[in-house]
């Protein structure tokens, strides 16, 4: 059947994954591009156009059969140009016309957007934020990606910029984030400040995270950070409270100033779900304005790995 | 000219200002209620009824013949249904159904919602924000009052409870809110962090401050802290500084998140907008991610004390 399927890709800051997505959301295949795929716009949109071939292939098709692609960059990018403006920590990225270039590429229609957006419209339309009037996403990792819909669409803001609380300023003194500035929540609540705040535990003899870590070759991740906590080890777990508390005040500002009746928590280190919430949504609870505090739910992401390739097929699907 | 008249109604926590309203957003007459008619719904009902009959009067018409009367009430009002759900330090004011019982009074249309909402919707139709894509406005003043503007539609939130930048966090260290929680921009930011800052800086000899606040009668308020900065007092200065960088922060975190391409301040503590204006835009431009900073302009409001009046009247035509 022509034009029935859509291949969503997840762009990674280190890998490249394409999807194959039913018009009912399914992903039934993926494929991984080599990390080397990502560095330079040339080599991506060619290793791009031979795993959707290889995709297309997989269900006797072709890719100028295909319903089209849509794509999720992490960086900024003008979604209605189709233009990566910048990624992050990928300087060979300037003002990359990649819908114009993969369409040349492919011969069917594509869609290029930030990747939180795209998680967001994906947890939406087929995830934890279904139904949702207000829908805040965040994706928890390494940075912290944020992206808004409502009334079923996504809020884009005066240039295209919204949707960035990693940046929100929630302590003037607080630790140095990676843009430069004091305090912001990414600082607070990303995995390297995870990652300093555990380095710090294991320092003043936290177990069992320092054996655990020394396991893994003494590479300390949020995820060594969640098991240690689990096996009972304080200071992890004081930890745990801490990122909780961090992000509940982030989310409380939220909540105080949009009023969401859904936040969908998502990446990597909401992994430690159990350890966090009970702390955040007291926090939340605590800062928030009594009626949007009552208004608010706050889940987990639904669609785990797949929400980024899920949500470009319907971003395609959108802007058919 | 039967329904060419709007009456404009600004509720404020201690006086009542009703304006007749021109098509052309003119207000053209007021009447203020005493501050007796505040405390009960029913007293203020009657003593309203009054101001509109008196206002129509002077331009040869009745109530009824009015386009209709709008109300914005300090507090939280549910919009939909005109229902004013509880005001700010007012106790007799539980889900009263003000739309309902104006109309019966008046015999004409009626609509209610929150004032800083209406100071927005001023702005925004006659005033600093025309033009706006996304526009977000702040009252600074005792308390602070904010109203988000996207595509020429007010943003309500899930429950008609967003734009509460007020009660965003910006220091869990910081100085206790009224409303409980540390640290809350309006902590910072409103009339009572100024005069507690400035009773702080008499008692380390600020002067001119100490003598100006004396001949006020020892009654120190916001406006004489400027006057006293724009008098040469180095506190006082230091003071609108440390106002600037805090308010900074606010907005720094409500341009990442909202991408607005103007944020309009009003009420009476933005009279000593050249005191606080460059830290403030500094802080900004500082914290906030570059696209966002370039797409946003500050700016004063213009409307002045009539923006309440105006802002109720363009939402009377708006639920026309």
């Amino acid at each position: 059947m022509s034009g029935r399927w859509t291949v969503g890709v997840d762009f990674g800051g280190t890998n490249v994954k394409a999807g194959l997505v039913s018009p009912a959301g399914r992903v039934v295949a993926t494929r991984l591009l080599s990390s080397k795929a990502v560095g330079r716009p040339a080599r991506f949109v060619e290793g791009l156009g031979e795993a959707v071939e290889d995709l297309a292939r997989s269900v006797g098709s072709r890719p100028d059969k295909l319903r089209g692609v849509g794509v999720g960059a992490p960086g900024q990018v003008d979604a209605e140009r189709g233009v990566v403006l910048s990624l992050v920590n990928v300087p060979g990225w300037r003002r990359v016309p990649l819908r114009r270039l993969l369409e040349r590429r492919l011969g069917c229609r594509c869609a290029v957007d930030n990747d939180a957006n795209l998680f967001a419209l994906g947890e939406f339309t087929f995830g934890a934020g279904r139904g949702a009037q207000c829908l805040v996403c965040l994706t928890l990792g390494t940075g912290l990606g944020g992206g808004i819909i409502v009334n079923g669409a996504l809020y884009r803001g005066a240039s295209g910029a919204a949707g960035e609380p990693g940046h929100m300023v929630i302590d003037p003194d607080g630790p140095r984030c990676g843009c430069g500035v004091k305090g912001c929540l990414e600082a607070h609540v990303g995995a390297a400040a995870l990652v300093r705040m555990g380095r710090r535990a294991i320092r003043q003899g936290a177990e069992p995270l320092r054996t655990l870590v020394r396991k893994a070759g003494g590479r300390l991740t949020p995820a060594l950070l969640g098991q240690a906590a689990r096996q009972g080890d304080a200071a992890a777990r004081r930890i745990w409270v801490e990122f909780g508390r961090s992000l509940g005040i982030g989310l409380g500002n939220m909540v105080n100033l949009l009023n969401p009746d859904r936040i969908v928590l998502g990446g990597g280190v909401a992994g430690a779900w159990a350890l966090f919430y009970p702390t955040l949504i007291r926090t939340v609870r605590a800062q928030a304005l009594e009626v949007s505090a009552r208004a608010v739910g706050i889940v987990r992401a639904r669609l785990g790995d797949h929400a980024g390739i899920v949500g470009a097929a319907v971003l395609l699907w959108r802007t058919a």
